[in-house]
């Protein structure tokens, strides 16, 4: 299951290079993971009230075409694996008016606590953990 | 008293203008306010950890010239008003190469614990308040 | 004439007091006023590409109540002053769960062109200058 | 041979788990290039304005402990790869308080010029390629 999520390029998010800042990706990155979760009725604002967090423990991007200002951007989220303590999203950024591909991108996660300590989010929450299970 | 700081400008700040974004100068602002307090032995980290919090309530800029890319660029900031549960910072910008000036803004902010709820700085913490107050 | 545009507040876009990053409505600012010019036939690129620049030449907002992460919210943008080569626009930010006002600012801009030398709106675009005008 | 530069976390680049955002991390490695290149006498800003410019084709990074607003970080930058239109940087993140690794990561560049279109730096600029492949 793939969520799709569309925003608008930022003037913010341009530099003097005249196309998006490289490291801005993975704020979109952000942005497609949380529609994600929201899709799914597991928002991280939600997940973080009962003390679930999700930090990055490592992510990576590929600049295929640049995305411009005003441009509308499609992000495709995708959840390819899950294990026990963590998980990992793919991204694929695509610029809608021509559907070029613009980047393609990942994020591994941890769950953890608010001490940022590793819990095992499939005991601490099967029935959430079911919903991410079926996605694969 | 006029606190000094020096920071580059990067090419994240920039914009497809080929300048610093305008919304940057906030957080340059930002430099130079914990650059001040730290200097005042009252590093927002310590302040914080004393639940005291310093939520900006209002905020401005005026853009005179612009800054560009690997700038070195001078922050000047200084407590101009000193009131029970509120303060306010000016600040003023300069390119240094050429002793331009850049901006000049200020930040207005209250005393709130980490409930947000406003605090009478003076009372809670009166030895800080007083190194404040002589800055006047 | 008041422009509606609706966006969700990101992770990115907080900082570590729970709430939205201060400089940040600055940025939420900017996607209200392009959406403003868009909504006119007067997008930003469009502009720039006829060599048309708007740099901000000031900018202030009041901070009344804290937008958090995932909060949707409203900003509203309105043209309130048009000269020969600069104009206003007001930003009122609403949160929309609760109708609740966060925030009120403004941004001054100049008309440029792209050596940032500044030109005669009114003269150089009777056209889209009376698109404008009639907004008053 | 390393280049190492220092930098203050900024309020600004913390999110609400109180620690830096894992995409600003992608700025500190800007922000190390940068002096990396200016340490050579070939200033970003320099090469662009020989129509040199280094769009980033991948990166990536592994967060491993977590940076927090006000530490000192130390950046480490080093050249590991260099092909005829291609160049690998590594990075290496530290907590200069505790010597604590924070974060490994690199970027990919290609050379263009401001079309975007790919450039054989080794023949058109060898001089500066010569500074560069002494430091492999």
């Amino acid at each position: 299951m793939e969520n799709k999520t569309v925003i608008r390029v930022r003037y913010k998010e341009t530099d003097q290079m005249g196309v998006v800042y490289y490291g801005n990706y993975f704020t979109w990155f952000e942005v497609g993971r949380n529609e994600f979760f929201r899709n799914l009725n597991l928002e991280c604002g939600e997940l973080e009230r009962k003390d679930v967090f999700l930090p990055v423990i490592e992510a990576g991007c590929e600049y295929i075409n640049s995305a411009k200002f005003d441009d509308e951007v499609l992000i495709k989220t995708e959840l390819v694996e899950l294990k026990g303590v963590r998980f990992r999203l793919n991204y694929t950024i695509y610029r809608i008016s021509d559907n070029t591909l613009i980047a393609e991108g990942f994020t591994r996660h941890a769950f953890v606590d608010s001490e940022l300590k590793p819990i095992n989010f499939r005991r601490r929450h099967p029935e959430a953990w079911r919903t991410l299970e079926n996605l694969l």
